[in-house]
Parts: structure tokens; C-alpha cells; sequence
């Protein structure tokens, strides 16, 4: 299969360079051919901005959605993204691998996002009707393909545990799992986490390695997480809102959004 | 009072360029002294790399903690670093302002927050002991200071409800709030959201217009969101986690750090 690797840390030979070469290691000997897209490698350029729509009149406002959804039809976005769009398209499985910057990923790999992401290809797409909203949160591009982080954090697990000061990692990761994953039809896997990274040993870097390539085994075969497809019957439309009957008592926000009875 | 706006939207004529004047008029109209940092505008540089620590040897690793540590502590970050840091202990209430991009803010501004927040400004401070777990959460560089985000979606209000698919706007906020703003000590004031602003018409826009007006017109009164201080008993240390007997029994994940019994 193939598998494309996001990789957006400033330094080859951090814990997050070498965990790259444990997992592209693990892929190769599993028999997949592996792409790397290295971002700061790449000079990749973060922000979105008008030189990314030299279609776009001198005097023409910017709008991000209408100008990458019309240079997106036309074929005209800029080399670097369309690049990045085809290894998309090329790959089985996406793995994005970061170091979690404030509560969230690096500025660099945000502006893949932003910049990637156009609309007509991940978002604005499919029909919008009283029995459908959009091809999206479970259908899209990437329907059928596979998506997991990889994360490092200077912070110890349990000040990311479910009473832990910082909020629990799954939901601080909701946003990029499910908004940013799920929603263009990714199978999301739950993320590699690999805590408290400035201060690990060669014995605790040892362990998660060994994770690590457990979980690259397991890459096409380990269940995703149980994210409520959207034009399915759990939501209402176009109010997008849960059915009321639907989801744990007990659950709130983004608990709401998967459901554990399935698969 | 002295007020900082930091504005990151690539369209100076967009709704969001629109509201930023409203913003800014309403508050000089108080007596109050604004300053913009329009990152757009000021062409920011959004990726923290080698480029940002000069005096870092040529072979050395780049960790980025360690050498914003060191430049800080040494005056040697970068001007446009500086110049931020500056400003921002110049005001007494921040305002960040952005289009949600994909459930965040956008890479630009997210490159504001991981270059100007280096360690020994607004982490890595304080004592950390088994009474104390540095100033965070609460206390801080910030500390007496005020921060609100203004921030505009291109969806629907009900989509980002307590039930809604996208998440709850205030989950999907709290990162922001909660570990970028109080983190370093900021009381956070509750986000001031606009819904659906590609479908704004005028009468639509007169009413947010206001709505914002009245926001800024109470920027230094009104009440902060109630998030729990971290030094102050509610939380285990080391372990930072909240006391089991604390927190709304209903209450799950992100919710628990706010004491809905305060103030």
C-alpha cells in the first residue's frame, strides 16, 4: 500500500526525526512504498496568502474559499500545493507527525492544512439537500484511506488525562481528527502519542519505538475511531445537530460525535 | 486603558477587515489606546526555525524550547519577536481576531503564537515544586491582564451547538482560551463569534456591528470565563489533575476547568 507521511518538526535529529525513521522503517519492511513530505525541508510556505491565486484580479478582494475553489477547478493553484494534493490521491494511508505546539500542531503544518485543503477538494463538495449536506464527516475525497498523528509533547500524560489540567489529548486532537481528517472521508486511527519527549532515555525511547512499529503494523488493519458519519441518519438536516435520542447520556461536546456501539 | 488587536485575515476588505474597524473605533471612542498587529499586513513570518535563533551554532540541534529559552534570556530574539513581546506587555487587554480555518485559527497567527511565546516568557516560568507547578494556568507574564478572541465561521451557528457535528464552538476554542491565553495569565473573556459570514447582508451585519460595539464597550468589565487556577488547591501537583471530589458530576473533559460556582 501507500502511505504518505506528514512530517512538520525544524530539527532532523529531534525524538520526532528519529520516530519518523522507526516508522518509514517499519512501513518499508511491512512491503509499503512510503512518501515524505518534510516541511521544513520542503521551505514550505505557511500562510495563505494572494500569491497563492496569481489568477486573481490586482483588484479583486480575497476570499480564501471562492479563490482556491475557482483556481482549484482551473487548475491553477500553485505547483507546490497541487504537489501535495497528489500525493494525497497517491496514498492508502496519511500519517501526520508533529510536535503539539501550544495545544495544537506547528504554524507549518496548519498552513498545509489551510493551503492543501481547497475548497472543491476537501470541502464545498457533493449535494446539499434536505437528505444530504455536503460530501463530508465520513464521505469526501479521501473516503476509503486511511489517516493517524503522531504526536510528541514536553508534558506528562497525566496533565493530558481525562481530569488533567491541559484537557484530556483526544479531545485537544478532536479538532485535527475529526475536523480536519474525518471531515474529507478519512478512517481516522487513534493518535501516537508519545509524552514527556525532552526527557526520555534510551530504555523509554526503546519502548515507544517498539509502539510505534506495532502500530505501523497494524496501520491497515486497527479499528478508527468511531466517528458518527454525517449524511447517515444521526444527524438532523441541515441543523447538523445530533438526533436526540442518539449518544450517551452521559456524554458531552465531542463525546457525542462517536458512537461506541459501532463496528 | 491600553488595548493590542491582533489581526490575522489576508483581506483588509473582507467582513472580518469590516468588524476590525468597528472594534477599533468603538474602543478609541472609550479613550482607549489601540495598537494593530496586522500579520498579514506586517508580512509575519509563521514558522519557528534555525532563522529565529542566530546565535545558535551551525551544527547544533535546534530545540525549540531550549533556544527560545536562551534568546529570550539573552535579548537576542528577533526583532519582530520583540517588538511583539513588547506590545503585548504594553497593553492591558488583547484581542485576537481570525476567520476559523479549519476548526483554528489560521497559520499565520498560529506562527504569532509559537514565535513571540518563547520559553522564559510565557512557559517555563516560576517554581516548580510540590506546591507549585511554575506560572501557569491563572498566573503568569500576563496576569492582570484581559484577552477575548473575535472570530468568524463560514458555517452555520447550530452546527457548532452542544449537539452540533462540528463540535461545540467553545470546545473547539478551548485550546485557544484555555492553553494560549490563561495559560500565560490572561482572565479570558468568552469569545465573540460570528456565524455564517460569507451570507451576511447589511441588516445582518448592522446587528453583529453592535453586538461587537457592546463587547468592546465592556472589554475591561465584563465577567472572565470562570477557568480554575492552577496554584490555588483545585489540582493535584504533580500530577495536575483535578481534585476527585471537584467538578460538576455531569461535567466531562474540557468543562471541568471551569468553576461555574465562582466570581
Amino acid at each position: 500500500m501507500n502511505v504518505l507521511l506528514v512530517f512538520a518538526h525544524p530539527e532532523p535529529r529531534s525524538l520526532n526525526g528519529a520516530l519518523r525513521d522507526v516508522a518509514v522503517a517499519e512501513l518499508k519492511d511491512q512491503g509499503h512504498e512510503v512518501r515524505i513530505s518534510d516541511l521544513y525541508a520542503m521551505g514550505w510556505k505557511a500562510a495563505v496568502d494572494r500569491a497563492d491565486f496569481p489568477q486573481l484580479a490586482p483588484d479583486a478582494r480575497l476570499n480564501v474559499a471562492t479563490a482556491s475553489g475557482e483556481a482549484f477547478k482551473a487548475h491553477r493553484l500553485t505547483d507546490d500545493v497541487r504537489a501535495e494534493q497528489e500525493k494525497l490521491l497517491w496514498a492508502d494511508a496519511v500519517i501526520l507527525q508533529f510536535p503539539l505546539w501550544w495545544f495544537t500542531m506547528p504554524a507549518i503544518l496548519k498552513g498545509w492544512v489551510d493551503r492543501v485543503y481547497s475548497y472543491g477538494f476537501t470541502y464545498g463538495v457533493g449535494e446539499h439537500s434536505d437528505k444530504r449536506w455536503g460530501d463530508r464527516y465520513g464521505e469526501g475525497v479521501f473516503a476509503g484511506k486511511r489517516a493517524m498523528l503522531i504526536v510528541s509533547t514536553g508534558g506528562w500524560e497525566e496533565h493530558y488525562s481525562a481530569r488533567g489540567i491541559n484537557g484530556p489529548i483526544e479531545d485537544l486532537l478532536f479538532p485535527i481528527n475529526h475536523g480536519v481528517l474525518f471531515y474529507p472521508g478519512f478512517d481516522v486511527l487513534p493518535a501516537f502519542v508519545a509524552h514527556r519527549v525532552n526527557r526520555l532515555d534510551e530504555a523509554g525511547f526503546t519502548v515507544i519505538a517498539d509502539q510505534l512499529r506495532e502500530r505501523m503494523r497494524t496501520l491497515f488493519t486497527a479499528k478508527p475511531i468511531p466517528y458518527r458519519r454525517q449524511n447517515h441518519g444521526d444527524y438532523l438536516i441541515p441543523a447538523m445537530q445530533l438526533r436526540a435520542e442518539l449518544g450517551d447520556p452521559d456524554a458531552r461536546g465531542f463525546a457525542l460525535h462517536m458512537d461506541d456501539a459501532a463496528g
